[in-house]
């Protein structure tokens, strides 16, 4: 297993995700390329008191930042961390890549440099959200105005990999709605509703509301890319509220501080339950190989966890499967224009 | 101050809502009309060891139920609680209406018995988040498909509103999108947003994302109705998620319960803090005369917090304010189609 990992695109110095570079290479048994300035690279590696023979690097002379353009990867930076792990692993030198990178730019470069597979209309990102049971949410932000056809493919590759990753027979797939009834939503969750009930193949529970995500009544959440992408930043800032709220009440005096020594085991449970580091990063579905988006500030054990999550994501052949529905939606279509 | 209460709508029993009415009788100097089957109403008012001569009592022979298309308030049961509540505001037997029936009955029955205020496109629901600081959330379901110009509309509705009750001399409004950047959001936020950015009496302070909503970024924050009632109900279901898990932490085993006595105090005022009864009902803004949609299960403290707060929202003359906007919309209207 060859991992491809841009070190460079995060928030984050690279020395946190070369450490989580070295624990994966440790732990899993895998090989790994490390995209970046190779000066930085190899000071983290020197930090780190590793050898740099361990591991291959590749040097990139630019950065894509969190506040470029989304097409800045296929264009003025094409000589990123990005760009030529995208590349890398486009021309086999590696099974999966991971990056830490700008989410708008790593969809559009994986869609131009990898290329979606063949049938698939808009690729799309699968964010966990860490809830009582992992949640897949697609499409969490690639595409804020999807059509229904779309959002059903988002469905049936959310099915595909959740079904893989979370060891689930029949995944409950479920569309978020302002109302459990068909006839909710506005246009596209109505036709996107038509088409779910539709397919056999998979397993739709119909629509869930807002209140319902965190009672365990769904493993794929279909959503449109501006609604997914407002549900898991609250989901996450509720974890960052919830974390902090209580942390205050715990600390907040003597009194509190006497309670929190019985209770600091469960405080810390609960807190790795919503921990979204536990889970690794968001899969890109649709394109032709693996690719990772990993969190922006990614610390080391987050970047070792997309690393554990990019090796099932190779092993259980999710793409292939994906590109075995790909191409019948793509002769349906073909059939349906000869007719 | 006369307030006309549904009290059969709901989900609950009259008797929580009879109770709540008499606690708002005694504690807030109001006259109250009970609508509903006169039968139940008097069974409660005994039970309660009260008089029927405290209060008036309208008969309703029908009930709006949750399952209800939104139009029977205005088709098939006339005669309903719901109904006969919005003929009695508009005939100005009351000064407000509070009902914890179904929201879509009410807003269809509260725009065409009560009428939109001339100049408004579509009337909203402004809901608010028992957040750090409360947030408006408008709309929250009653438009699931509005347009930029309406999006506008219920961002001055939810300020004059948030202005008055929340005692703010510059709301700060926000608009919920999926990047802070004013090239973010779908079709429908790019355009909001341009139309806000434009409007120089309202405080915009631009796109705020899921996970800032929680950290008191804003005072209003406007969405479509749709976005809006899945943001309303991931906050609520989190509510009741960060309680359960809080109770379940804190009383899991012997250690746990032992610490949980140091912590009561604190739990108490977090459980309080997430509590939507806190926080009264949801203001229908864009209507000709105060409503207020209480929650479907409201106990009487539900609503008696409604009851206080519509005595606030009649006082602040707040429709007038909003009816002296819309009175400008209007005219800005008709001049355009003249030109």
């Amino acid at each position: 297993m060859r991992l491809i990992i841009d070190v460079m695109s995060g928030d984050a110095e690279p020395l946190e995700a070369v450490k989580g570079a070295f624990k994966a290479l440790d732990e899993l048994g895998c090989e790994i390329t490390l995209v970046g300035n190779e000066t930085s690279i190899k000071e983290a590696i020197s930090t780190l008191s590793r050898s740099e023979e361990e591991i291959r690097i590749v040097n990139a002379e630019s950065v894509v930042t969190m506040e470029d353009d989304y097409l800045v990867v296929i264009k003025s930076k094409k000589n990123s961390s990005m760009s030529i792990g995208l590349s890398l692993l486009r021309d086999g030198e590696g099974d999966a890549f991971i990056s830490t990178g700008n989410t708008g730019a790593l969809v559009a470069g994986a869609t131009l440099i990898l290329r979606k597979l063949k049938g698939v209309k808009a690729a799309c990102i699968g964010a966990v959200l860490p809830l009582k049971n992992p949640v897949l949410l697609v499409d969490s932000g690639a595409n804020v105005e999807p059509d229904a056809k779309s959002m059903h493919q988002f469905a049936v590759m959310g099915e595909v990999y959740a079904r893989n990753m979370f060891n689930l027979g029949s995944p409950r797939v479920a569309l978020i709605n302002n109302g459990t009834e068909y006839t909710k939503g506005n246009a596209l969750a109505r036709e996107t509703y038509a088409i779910l009930k539709e397919d056999t193949d998979i397993n739709f529970v119909g629509n869930v509301e807002g209140r319902d995500i965190v009672d365990d009544v769904c493993d794929v959440l279909v959503a449109d890319g501006y609604t997914g992408n407002i549900i898991l930043k609250l989901v996450e800032g509720f974890g960052h509220y919830m974390s902090s709220t209580l942390k205050g009440l715990l600390f907040k005096n003597l009194k509190t501080k006497l309670g929190a020594i019985f209770l600091s085991g469960e405080a810390k449970a609960l807190k790795k339950s919503m921990d979204y580091t536990e889970y690794g990063g968001a899969p890109l579905l649709g394109v032709a190989k693996p690719v990772i988006k990993a969190h922006g500030n990614s610390n080391a054990k987050a970047l070792f966890s997309a690393c554990r999550q990019a090796i099932a994501f190779v092993e259980t052949g999710i793409v292939s499967e994906i590109a075995e529905k790909a191409e019948l939606w793509r002769n349906n279509r073909k059939e349906a224009e000869h007719e």
